[in-house]
Order: structure tokens, then sequence, then C-alpha cells
């Protein structure tokens, strides 16, 4: 059975502190993050400087900077700019990367992976093309087919391929959990070898209690195969239901970990 | 989709405080139990005072009479004695029923599908037959499929057969979780119209922070197919984990009933 990566989501410009801390080059603030979220048992961290589109090179360079004078956990490069992208592998220095996203878009593709390859990072294989998002699970499954075979040919390994199903709002449509997992369990049923990785928080868009439904479909979807997630490892209701889950899906052998949890105080939450 | 189904559990006398009540017959403690249960979502009661062997029969009527005077929501009437469950469900006037479990084991198979018939019950059909309990999620699935079959030859309509793939806990075993999560896929795929009941708490049977193993679980069961649970309806953090995870499911429109759960205060737990 797959293990669990965590994938630390508290460094992305989207959210107004980090935006902020940017913006003013904060950079006790940044690293404190880090280092909060590395202690929480991410093994990666999310690293987004989207929010500042014509300064992004230089801020998203500065920000994994900052991180890697506080934290040696490897990083995750979320951004949608090759520029921005180039810059910030040169800076890398945590361990092997990995490039948030690559599609299936022609030219997406064609300027991402030249630099996943010179890097030798991994790569989140984002389900969608020119097509645009599929519309059912099925067509899901077949785009992440079509990309995990081009990216093998083109050079990258199995193992470093996380493939993204991109989940999409409950609230705007009712069946998009089910879509999503359904998904997941194609994706690992025809690639039992690959990473399978999700973003927690889009499922819960727009709804009130967002961490509630957060923390039900990252249980869901690990029961369905997933086993890479980028959330806030700083939610503790999460992160218990994250101990949970791997318990009852047999990750966590004699539940060793989990009453280690317990006895360390972080399931009464 | 289907809806799910809310059976409450907590008039059990293996419970302490039930088996008091029952004992010196506090008419009072045994109704509260049920009028809140029933108040809190329950859409069938659990009856069972099984701790009472020697006056099972008895225990299990004044039980039943009791519920009957405080609420109408049906029973599931739980007991392996052929004599104490034709007791009750000679008493039982809280409209259909749900006998609490049939087998594949010869002896219990023909004690009693003439009760269920007589009474025009449904039938809880524990997946265990006089080779005991199967030990792979395959083994379960064809247990059900035989015991289904069965019922439906001998004339129970399939909408009346609530199949139990018998959880057992992962801290002995670490594959019980994935086991019956995988027969619970099994036999919904070959039987999409059959309910899936499943007690939470075995899984979590000798392990710390329960309550988290158990919704955990829930979870995990409600995505893989199971649509009726045998749960306490006044755990809160429960409940909140059933409505997201019929939020995700798709089995809450447009999340209408998750955001009105929401707002009677019923998500911050």
């Amino acid at each position: 059975g797959f293990e669990v990566i965590i994938v630390g989501e508290k460094l992305n410009s989207s959210i107004k502190q980090v935006e902020k801390a940017l913006e003013i080059e904060d950079a006790a603030f940044i690293g404190d993050t880090a280092l909060k979220q590395a202690e929480a048992g991410a093994h990666y961290l999310d690293i987004n400087a989207g929010s500042f589109p014509e300064k992004e090179p230089d801020k998203l360079e500065w920000l994994i900077n900052t991180v890697q004078e506080r934290v040696s956990v490897p990083l995750v490069i979320d951004s949608p700019n090759p520029v921005a992208l180039k810059r910030a592998l040169k800076a890398n220095k945590n361990g092997k990367p990995i490039v948030n996203s690559i599609t299936g878009e022609r030219e997406r593709y064609g300027q991402f992976l030249p630099l996943v390859l010179e890097y030798g990072a991994g790569v989140i294989a984002l389900c969608m093309d020119d097509g645009g998002m599929p519309e059912t699970a099925d067509g899901v499954v077949s785009v992440a087919e079509k990309l995990i075979k081009r990216l093998e040919k083109d050079g990258v390994a199995l193992e470093d391929i996380y493939v993204d199903p991109a989940a999409r709002p409950v609230g705007v449509n009712p069946q998009c959990g089910l879509l999503v997992l359904d998904a997941i369990r194609g994706i690992r049923a025809r690639f039992p070898e690959i990473h399978i990785i999700c973003g927690l928080s889009n499922i819960s868009y727009g709804l009130p209690a967002r961490r509630l439904l957060n923390r039900t479909f990252l249980t869901a979807a690990l029961a369905a195969g997933l086993d890479c997630a980028i959330l806030d490892p700083l939610d503790q209701k999460l992160m218990a239901a994250l101990y949970a889950a791997r318990a009852l899906l047999g990750k966590d052998e004699y539940c060793v970990e989990y009453i280690s949890k317990f006895r360390e105080g972080f399931l009464d939450v």
C-alpha cells in the first residue's frame, strides 16, 4: 500500500497574509509558516506567488530562498509561468522538487516538459488538455492515461508523475465528488505505481464548513486510491482524519502511528 | 443514488446504562434514549436485550413496548434467539421492522426465515455461514451473493434485504478495513438495488479515539456503496461527517441539507 504524501498548502499567495508577506518581504512570517508546516508533518511545501503576475519570477525566487533558509523539506513549485518556473527551479536547493503543474495542453506541455527533464523534477499532471476539463470520470481517466503515457515516453519516470484529477466544487455540481472519486479509482486501477494527488479545497468552494467537507473528502479520496494531498497540515482535525484513514486503510501497520498520535494528544480534536 | 438510512444503536443492552435500565425497568431512561435518537435523525432504532440470555424474550418485549410508548420510528430487532425474536415481532407496532440478523448458517437460517416471512419484516443478512466468517473480500461477496439469492428465492424482496459485510477490528488485523470496503464495493457492483448495512463500532474495537475511527470509516464505507449504518445519532461529529459525506457523494442535491444543517449549527463540531 501507498503511504500518504502531505504537501503543505499554506505558502500560496492567494492567501491574504501570504500575499501581504510577499509584498513587504516579511521573511519571518514566511519562514515561520514553512517551519510550522514541516513540523506538522508536511513532506513537501507548495510554493505559489501567482497573485503577482507582473513580478512572479522575482517573488517566487524570493519566496523559495526565504523558505530554504528555514526548512529543508522539498518544494512543489506552483506556477503556470515558465519564466517563473525556471527561476524557481534554479533557486531550488531543497532536494528533488515537483512542478505544479503540466497539462495536456499543447503550449503548456511544450514549455514545461523541458524544464521538468532539465531539473530532474517530479511533475503534477493536471487532467485537462486543449479540449478543456473532461466532464465525466471516464473522460478524466482517459486524459490521465494519455498524459501519463506521453510523459513516460518523453522520459519522465512513472514514480515522478503525480496525476491530479482536478476536483471541482460540489456546490456547483453535486456529481463532482463522485466524478473525482470514480476518476481516482479508475486511474489507480490502471496505474498502480503512479502517484495521485489532489488539492482538497476546490471540492468545498462556495460552501460553508469547508474544513469539514475537505477532511471528509480526504478520507473518501484516500479510500479510492489517492496517495498525496495538498492540504493544510496545521488543520488538526484534518490531520486526525488522515491518521484515522491511514489506520483504516491498512497504511499504518497495527495502527502504531495512530496510537502514538493519540498518546501525543493529536486525535482529541 | 441511495439515501443514507440511520439505525440508532443506543438501545443495546451491551451498554451498561441500558442494561441497568432493563434490570430495574427504568421506562423513562429507555423512552428518553429512544426519543433523543429519533429527534437526532434515526430512521430506525436497534433494540437489543442480549445481556439477559435467560430472560431475553421478556426483556426484549418490555423494551419494545416501552420504546413504542414514546416514538413511532420502526425497529431493528437485534437478537440471535428465535423465541425472543418471535415475541418481539408480535409486540412490534411501529411499522415494518427489520430482523437483525439472519446468516447463511443452516440452523439460524431455518429458524429465522419463517419469522421474517410471517411478519413481513426486512432482514439483515450477516455475511457468514457454517464455514464461519470469510477471510477475504471475495469470500464476503460470495457469501453475500449466496445469501441474497437464497432469500430472494425464499420470498424476501431485494429491497427488504440489508447485507452486513461483518466488519472486524483493524486493531486486530490492519487489512480488515480494506477488506470490508472492497466487500461493500463488490456487493454494490453486483446488487445495485440492495441495502448494505454496517455497524460502525466493530472496526475500532480495542483502539483509542474510537469515535474518530468510526466517523472516518463511515465516510469511506458510504463512498464504497454502504447506504445504511448502525450508529450513535447523538454523536454530533459523526452526524456532521455523515452530512458532509452525503453532500460529497451526490446524495444531497445542491447541498441543500448540508447548508441547512450548517445554519442550524450542527456542523461546527
